[in-house]
């Protein structure tokens, strides 16, 4: 049996980024309850290494914006909702080239992770990228962006410090560096 | 100046879990746009440690829990939302004890991180737990918990395979094994 079965689902919201869903849900002893959902597209987030990361001191690429929900600048990865029938890789390279100007020759699929599953479908599928080139910086509309780079032990550190508190972000600096050490 | 200054807010959705808001919004530039955002409360999460933390093999405890917005049982740290008034550490506490059923001597904060700064400002803070005492299990009604202890390194390599793609979860068993290892 499936241990959460939808009874019915009802649209509270659609939005331009969510879409807010009341489900009404039968538990595995046989009992209903409503749930509140906020469905999300999923999404796709990349850690840029600046030249050779399995150089001894790699170099990683972050970028810093104001994110309103959090009231705060940010650093992050460069991340973004996947567009309609776009795969989580392309869409991690359109952000990257979005966010800080840059394509990147190879793209390293890590894992996908949910954000927060206890009330939202959002999926985040994370990446690493190497051989990076240059370009034009081409910023939405919306976001407000400044390009920082700097050595991965200085991006763990300030994780440990709680100066990245963007989880996708400490996330994939911590198992970039674990899958890297060895 | 403040990079995005709240023009006006209008709540869409006061919901059990969340409340869902349309914020309109000032940017740097000027410009105005509307924003959708997810009020949440704030959780704590705590990541239990089974005997001495600091020795060589140490073991930690998770839960296998299904997750309707997931459609699938994750295996988590025991985590929940802050009730009003609450501090961050009497939520894990609490969690800790409803879910597994343990008291912790000691409870050791690590950060706290932005679950997805994109749509909501829900913040969690992660601790670790030792010195456990086992009581009486107290499940919450819509909560079908399994508790699981296992080896920190079992738990990171799960982590690394894909298979605890719960973003809390292997931030914070990738933040502690750092911290404990350095």
């Amino acid at each position: 049996m499936k241990a959460g079965a939808q009874v019915d689902s009802r649209r509270i919201y659609s939005g331009r980024v969510i879409d807010l869903d009341m489900d009404r849900v039968r538990f595995p002893d046989g009992s209903t309850g409503e749930l509140e959902i906020v469905r999300h597209p999923g999404a796709s987030a990349v850690l840029p290494f600046v030249g050779n990361p399995s150089s001894a001191g790699p170099e990683v690429m972050l970028i810093r914006q104001y994110r309103y929900a959090a009231d705060r600048y940010l650093y992050e990865i460069p991340a973004g909702r996947l567009n309609a029938g776009e795969s989580p890789e392309a869409c991690a390279r359109r952000e990257l080239l979005e966010e800080t100007g840059c394509s990147a020759d190879k793209l390293s699929f890590l894992t996908s992770m949910f954000t927060t599953p206890g009330f939202t479908d959002e999926r985040i599928h994370l990446f690493t990228a190497s051989g990076l080139t240059q370009g034009m910086t081409q910023h939405e509309a919306d976001e407000f962006i400044e390009v920082v780079s700097m050595p991965l032990s200085q991006a763990l550190k300030m994780v440990e410090l709680g100066e990245i508190p963007d989880a996708k972000t400490a996330l994939t600096l911590l198992l970039a560096a674990r899958l890297s050490s060895g």
